[in-house]
């Protein structure tokens, strides 16, 4: 089941983890699931797949993008992902939310609709791999970034040691 | 640029690590790659997406699919993957292969055909995650296993301590 965030259109699905003899296995994607039947609903093809490995302690942000959709997985570590919807039209405009994805329990896919500003730090001691499917090929031209420490974003990542 | 492989039909791609702060930025799937080119040009759709993690030292083995193709990527630790070719018509039938797959070095795609026997062994100390990008929903009905010590495929596990 789809479940509604802090943030409208953000939308995540809990996946489970499936037991098995040597390492456990995890879908990411599936025919079935309600995030499939909510990418077919919204005519949203994801078009290419990459990893970003966040390193103990570190925070990879600021990033938004003006159109890139994209479906974040954690399959590994766990992972402190905080939004911050600047749509102007979004009835969640303004609002910063922060969330924790990845294991063992918190294990899901989360969707990221564009405008919205993203940040990520590795909560734990072992680095955190987000898998990022998304809509487009990746253009360095429809991203914009700002610095972790930026006034533009009402939120901190100094509890966070570097 | 897509390599040949010991066995007929498994391709590999070497991919790009992409350094950045905070941690590596690692491409799976991207249009403009020999890989896209190679499964737009045998029409092979990627409709589901896996993960399935090796822990240190441990083996999984044996697995062969009837029907379903894979594209495999290591996006952490080191793997070794060990092919048994089984397809009566393959110039290769009747081969073992063994492929280490993952970070550092290692770091690729692979395709993987239906009716090859395939085992995996962590190489490493840390978990080894293999990212499996399959080309139907996942059935078991079209898929066989063996044990991992069987007499049926002539290769051995048994230089990995367990």
């Amino acid at each position: 089941m789809l479940q509604s965030t802090a943030i409208a259109q953000v939308y995540l699905e809990k996946l489970p983890i499936l037991g098995a003899e040597g390492g456990a296995v995890l879908p990411l994607y599936k025919p079935g699931t309600a995030m499939h039947s909510y990418l077919e609903e919204k005519k949203i093809h994801l078009v290419e797949i990459y990893f970003s490995e966040i390193e103990a302690h570190a925070v990879k942000a600021w990033k938004r993008h003006r159109l890139q959709q994209g479906l974040f997985c954690v399959p590994r570590g766990l992972l402190r992902l905080v939004l911050y919807d600047t749509r102007p039209k979004s009835p969640t405009y303004g609002r910063v939310a922060s969330f924790s994805l990845g294991r063992p329990d918190k294990y899901c896919v989360l969707t990221m609709p564009p405008m919205i500003w993203y940040g990520l730090a590795c909560e734990g001691e072992t680095p955190a791999l987000l898998c990022n499917c998304i809509d487009r090929p990746h253009d360095p031209k429809e991203c914009e970034t700002l610095p972790k420490d930026t006034d533009q974003i009402p939120y901190s990542f100094s509890n966070i040691s570097q």
